[in-house]
């Protein structure tokens, strides 16, 4: 039975007449995904489905039960987007019953968090405005047996992931178990990751937000070099396997001297040279370090022994280039005036605050589009933005493109290098990586 | 001759070596408008060439005089915008002369701005963290004429104009009278308005931070609504002929209850109910109002005096909507508990705001793809963005395409509606119009 | 029957031991009111009694029932002076019954707002991060008879009432009727006005807040001004009576160029010759105008016709400068180049804002006062600080002392004086207004 | 010879007329220090001089050579203090000779530092919006002999540091060293101070600004904490001798679960089970953490080896707690459900970002009588605020009071106790530290 898809809005006692969408999104809709083009290229394109409200849903009124679950690191707009999926369920749709689960993958099975949570209009009303996520989450507690049968006992057939590529592979292997099981039940993602390393998308939410606040850390590390006689400042941002949000704030706030991402490695005497020649030309010198970068100089640190008395690696490249910076200008500045080498680490301070308008507005966007989506029958789709469109990208292609990486021969980082005058490392120091 | 492009950096005493490009963007190069697609349509393309660096460049070394000049309201980003046409002159193509026009198209040739000045690297040092423009702006001061002659005398053949539709209309005008002259002369825009009602390209910059300073605004009227009995809370915000700052604003800040725009006109009467109809029902009600919606209100509004002794039409929407509202709810209402109206105009300090993270970043490639098309040899373009990439737009394109307006049937609006809960304006209403 | 004040905080489950104050305030201790002395002086020194925690409370655990009510207009801080009255009866002192009453004095009595509501510590955990007042507020409602009469009905014994002078006085009345009464009540104000006019005291609440930002609205204007040829910025900020934060907001934004307050009457020939050598000077002007400045000016402005069509006169001296200040520079200014004045109110957006740090910090000291003052059995006083202390200054001193004002003759004004460049108000001037 | 104080700023072509100050401060003017009074005590009042601008001045126009150095750690305010210092010298009194002396007490002596830079009112118009200090600064670099004979060279006779206690005891040798020379030289100081541990005054400039951005940061670890299964976040704040920041920023904060400050020593026992037993009530745990706190526990610390292989002992309590705490609950929580610490230092952010309202114009304040005072001919005072007035103290009576500690019996700490719900450390702990 196919049912048309008419806002129930009504239902909620707010407005008195009846109204619908002014125009369906039809499936045969498409997004091209490649938008550049060259003389010489074929024109096959590739595409994903556009996505927004359909016509005809799949679901009769009062037949869905909802989930909705944030997974991994937090991420500015986690509560925009739960917020707009409840609001959309419950007003677009009329859904009555949709579960908050806790503290990610295991909030569905672990006894502690029995009986889930039902979400109600009062419980999100405010939380958009804050930061981290209403629900919790967590990294772990995932096991699929358990999560398919807490699904299907809850007769739950909506389910809305939001989390990173991890969370999107076991997903996917929700997908199969639940279909496995015979059961009918959507599941839905929204990529999540404050690093912005997901593949083919546009950009993932909260990353605007997070390029304000890493700027406006490398602008406090500025303004403590710049005061000091030899001051170096180094900010460690986020960014385990990609340098989009070193690369993006060092563009936003200017003046930085160097930035060091996981797609192009230096030599430690690159860096070194580097920084003490700015020090001794300016006086001063600021430093991004992606947290994933200089992994091939991370190998040859020595071992430490932590607070707990553990003995282990360096782990932070920030705080090996630290000591490296402090020892090499030791022996090359004049004794009384040493370096003074401030290390900055927002990272939390970062992931915790609440999104910024242009981000709660895609959020709010992504939401609503996850939910049309699974009203028209979609399922093991994640709602993403492809080159300024709405779309549903299948959870396989978003994962097999993920974590994606920063281009060390495309734009962004050339504009790096034009505001830094870092230079190019030397071909040979690549070479004698491989 | 042509010539091969070189990152002069040498020059500046920055670096000692010499660099070039990653890689080169070919003239072939082009990126599609249309990317979504219907079964079936053709598939004939309408395209931009797009944006970046060239391998070669029309001009010598030490030939180009360059002159930048801002001009109409202000917008977050001028000063970011400003600032890296000047390095990327400066810097990259080892420019040294780049006057700065004053206060928009008088600056050209007001002898008050005689001799025009010549910017320096530490006269734009730090501009990009301020709101404004440092060369100052005006509306008006264009004589084409003057213009051209003092593009002439000063010899200068880059001229980069940053400015709104009226001003792109201008600069077109100028390219033109330079050709006819026969002087070899790039003009080059970059497009600027807080309204985004520049078609064609993905937003225009610093829509976003007005979009972030715009939710503020509201979220603060939601404050003085809430804790007043029957408070009402007017908020007009930006859009003489669009509403996209009124629309995402409010999609940002949420439990806004009406929103006005140009694009959608509602009669006098459906906007007293449903007001009337919040405030009964919740206690407060807060409105959004772009300050060009409700014209079709204004028509029949009464004259009043100013401040000055002047009768005159009542220009505001917002301030019109507060007298009617007063008025209608205070025979509805218990003569113990009027509405407490409360009006909100935070225009300026949107304006004047300096650009967040996004914007900066946004300005800096704007304005670094505006000088590589100059060196290029292009000229008559706009540096753009559309469908997630950057172009060249032809300002002739631009110009036919401004301003553009919100689609009244698109997905914007409808979250609105789904957001606000009011509903759309009935079809009669409509009809009445034409 | 004197008991012990014993933190009861057991009660609540949080701790399993049981503490005490670290010292307790005796009613002896007093703090000196008249702190800078000269030598002349004669040495009887004015005091107040000294806040802080007694040993010996005189209400028995189980016995109090307390009521907390904010009125008048919104004021940074509200929700953390509610949040701590709140947290000190309910923790320390084991009070369970605790009203709210909603939207100001009417509250009390109206039906609309019958059965009152008990605040239970979920409502009010999140609501000091957020602007204006939980608990709503209003103007006016005041009816002494049945606020007495609810107030014997409920039982309450512990009246908290949070407000500026105005709400003190009928404070006052509430407190002696109660007496006439022959109940038990103790009456406790906690002084609340943005405009910082409340005398006797060393600042009201949210003062901090306000300034900072009134002068971030300050900045703006600035931005604006500064970019326009012949800008000029009017912003007119919250003072009826005194020129608190117009002063201190100018002192804090700097660059000011004038600067009109309530204590001082300039005259208008001096306001416009002073602003038109500004703008001849130095291309632009910013003014700060307190919304009680220049009644002198107004008595005789002409009378205008507002958008319900009704006439009155001027209320606003703001736009009325803008318009003599248009109408005196069109004939002086060369016809291409007039002034152009953009007109700023941030009134809303400054009271709705939450409070800053300090100004918590503030609240929450007041509160807890208060409620330690309530307990040892004083009633008809207000929780103050004067001269860096705690105080508990009676009802009766501090409206005798409001609204106070601004020393015309002081350091604040004459500090103004030299950072705005603007002369002092001619003798003729003053003189003539007698 | 004495000559009138009069306001020369005719000679800056600012007005035309010339002014004076409404009302000058007498010598004998004195601010009481005791405010506080109990019955038994005995009336001898303890009083400094009122600053404020005096009558008579002890220095000629024209005759006025000035510097200003900034000493020590970045503090909000600084560039506030030097611009206000530059303008009240230059404006008011005419001073043509102003000197910034760069990166402390170096600045003064050091070759690189020749010649000394004369400020200019385009140097420092701007700088008041920024953080930092515009003429850098620096620990060390103290010379006596140097800094004395660079002075005398110079012709300096108005000397003004801003600087901590160790800057202050410094300035009052330099004044001395200058004495013994017969030298007609003022020595002014600013106390500036992050910590505001400095004796006898109010509080230190900045200090307000500090407790917003250390709030903020609690929030973040705040927000991280929630949204974690057993979250802990520890928030290190600056005060190495005192908890003033750290007590105040949770204050303003809320919802801290603990706050261990260098005046109060608790045994590590009690911190694990106090951190134990939140997290297991509540489910997650936010500690602030002064970075001089504990200095009981790190005695006992084990060794570590840091990232430039040193062996060191554990420098960090904030570090040391977070191995403590893992271990501890490691064996006491579910393996699956271990703490996830957050470690979170904000120091620098805080100490870079510009002063807030108030903060400037307390600053603004500090500057302008510090500069009334040497005028006046005081020398070896700071300026400074006690009990909400303005006053000199001597340097020798700051520096005997400084660094000054919280009360661990006051107000404060009682007030910090009541929102942790934690207990004050066990007496033989206490005992135990004799």
């Amino acid at each position: 039975v196919e049912r048309k898809n008419v806002l129930v809005r009504t239902k909620r006692g707010i407005t008195s007449g009846e109204t619908t969408y002014n125009r369906f999104t039809r499936d045969q809709e498409v997004v091209l995904v490649d938008v550049a083009r060259y003389e010489q290229e074929n024109h096959e394109a590739k595409c994903f489905v556009r996505a927004g409200p359909r016509e005809r849903v799949v679901w009769a009124p009062g037949e869905v039960k909802a989930c909705i679950v944030t997974c991994g690191g937090l991420c500015p707009g986690l509560n925009d987007v739960i917020h707009e999926l409840f609001q959309v369920l419950y007003y677009n749709y009329g859904v009555d019953v949709i579960y908050g689960i806790r503290n990610g993958y295991r909030g569905f099975w672990h006894e502690k968090y029995r009986p889930w949570e039902r979400l109600t209009p009062s419980m999100i009303a405010h939380i958009s405005q804050q930061g981290g996520t209403f629900l919790g989450s967590s990294r772990g507690g995932y096991d699929l047996e358990k999560i398919a049968s807490a699904i299907e006992e809850h007769g739950v057939n909506q389910v809305y992931i939001v989390g990173g590529d991890g969370t999107h592979r076991a997903a996917e292997l929700i997908m199969q178990e639940l279909h496995r099981r015979k059961l009918k039940v959507c599941v839905v993602g929204v990529p999540k990751t404050i690093d912005n390393d997901v593949g083919v998308i546009d950009r993932s939410f909260g990353f605007n937000t997070a390029i304000k606040h890493a700027s406006t850390a490398i602008l406090s590390a500025m303004v403590e070099a710049q005061c000091t006689p030899n001051g170096v400042g180094i900010v460690t941002l986020m960014g385990r396997h990609a340098g989009f949000i070193a690369t993006n704030a060092t563009l936003a706030a200017k003046n930085v001297d160097m930035c060091l991402i996981p797609e192009v490695d230096y030599s430690l005497t690159e860096i070194l040279e580097h920084v003490l020649a700015v020090v001794s030309r300016q006086g001063h010198c600021v430093m991004v370090v992606a947290e994933g970068a200089g992994e091939n100089l991370l190998q040859d640190a020595p071992s430490i022994t932590d607070e707990s008395g553990n003995v282990k690696k360096v782990g932070s490249i920030g705080l090996y280039l630290k000591g490296q910076i402090s020892a090499y200008c030791a022996s090359r500045l004049p004794a009384e005036e040493p370096v003074s080498i401030k290390y900055h680490d927002p990272s939390y301070m970062i992931r915790s605050t609440p999104a910024e308008a242009e981000d709660r507005v895609y959020c709010l966007q992504l939401a609503q589009n996850a939910v049309h989506g699974a009203m028209a029958g979609y399922t093991g789709f994640t709602s993403s933005q492809v080159n300024h469109r709405s779309v549903y990208v299948p959870i396989s292609v978003i994962t097999a493109a993920s974590p994606s990486r920063l281009n060390p021969k495309g734009r962004t980082w050339e504009r790096v290098l034009s505001i830094t005058h870092q230079r190019e490392p030397k071909k040979k120091q690549l070479a004698s990586k491989l």
